[in-house]
């Protein structure tokens, strides 16, 4: 079976310009297919308040409302997806930029809630992987921006985090995929003040006692729920570290980084 | 040979909501392979002056500065590109959008010129076919943003009617190639105030003359001079027309329009 890694690196990486710049020179590194997954970090936000756009929020949840879903197809689609393609390039790694939208790759509904209207916030159906495999095949490396469409002419902001999870799921029918979530800490911890506290391997059935004994809280709750759903349907490993680690951890050290089997 | 059509369609038909979307629809009903070159619009001016960027000017030529061309990458390569993708998509017309730096297709470099430092405005070097082809053979139609890379890490604005012209003839090597730039106007007019004076064919000898009689003036200059280069260096006819035309042009009705020849 053909081996892919499919990495995603969160808001964090993208907002700090030598934290990026580092990774994506490591990350052009990577001998194995790679497909690339971004956030969206902080310029929208900052954007939408120059332009005086409100933050939305019911019941403390985000609204993408039609301005803010300008703002983000800008942000993300436009300014972070190519200036990372540009660097890629520059790094000699041959890349091309997508949404969901380009090529049809990513399909997704409107979020259906009873209680919220999330706007125009996507919930994924399917990700079609031939145009990837055919893109890959030629040595070229797809980088996502975090956003889907309904296949009726609508935009869909969509979590990264799921868009990574749902691309390797959809690669796990035909691939040995390792799924790589990057952040700002060095893994799972057990006491998130303490870098030092990384758990080495964690299990599906770890990963309910973690969350029982309320390790696992907050942000890392809907994280590990990807984490869980992609290994419960054919992802075979996933790893969850920081982005200056990814080449050590590639390269087989088992010495960062956290890592989730079935 | 293969046909190939290459069409541009510029930034007053993105700034009409229901030109695009007629155009769109259209476009998505050519049956021949074809690739989508789009300009600009409005949108990108009126988003530098809500967030104050000053649109510098030297000697009356516009200076993209860093700020602008942030500003330009996210609303041609996010917004416009990514908008009329979903819109392809939703009329059965299954599209990418790209710029240049994406699967390093268009090659380039920071304009030179001793009098004036244009910023970041890119001429271009080369455009790399091979991916677009694969593309085109899956029935793939690439949709370009006008932004280049100079394989080094840096975005350039880039005329989209050069842009065209350029894509055009990279394809003459092995495709008989139509360009279309479709405008505002039915076509190339002897009295710019009168619509229903359109020159239905001219040949490049004529385009000499056109120019020497001062009917083609102004903005129509830079634009003669892409179809003129189209022409000499191997695409086999250039259309000049209005974006609503576009089928009855292609299914070889000569009422509308302008066709240039060698």
């Amino acid at each position: 079976m053909d081996e892919i890694i499919i990495i995603k690196i969160g808001g964090n990486c993208i907002d700090d310009t030598e934290t990026l710049t580092t990774f994506l020179a490591d990350f052009a590194q990577i001998q194995q297919h790679k497909i690339l997954v971004h956030g969206g970090g902080k310029i929208a936000t900052e954007l939408s308040k120059k332009l005086n756009i409100e933050t939305k929020q019911i019941n403390g949840r985000r609204v993408t409302d039609e301005q803010t879903l300008d703002v983000v197809t800008m942000v993300y689609a436009g300014l972070i997806n190519k200036k990372i393609v540009a660097q890629l390039q520059k790094n000699n790694c041959n890349s091309l930029g997508l949404t969901g939208a380009d090529a049809n790759v990513i399909l997704a509904h409107k979020r259906i809630n009873n209680d919220i209207d999330y706007g125009f916030v996507g919930d994924i159906d399917k990700v079609n992987t031939a145009i990837l495999q055919t893109l890959l095949n030629q040595n070229i490396t797809p980088v996502f921006a975090p956003i889907s469409h309904n296949e009726n002419g609508v935009l869909l902001n969509t979590n990264a985090d799921t868009i990574a999870a749902e691309i390797a799921i959809a690669f796990s029918e035909t691939h040995k995929v390792t799924l790589v979530y990057c952040f700002e800490k060095k893994g799972l911890l057990t006491d998130v003040n303490n870098e030092n506290s990384v758990i080495k391997n964690v299990s599906s059935v770890d990963l309910e006692q973690l969350k029982q004994k309320q390790i696992i809280t907050q942000g890392m709750l809907p994280k590990t729920e990807n984490i869980l759903h992609a290994l419960k349907n054919g992802v075979e490993k996933v790893i969850l570290c920081n982005s200056n680690d990814i080449l050590s951890i590639l390269n087989g050290n088992s010495n960062f980084g956290t890592t989730f089997i079935l």
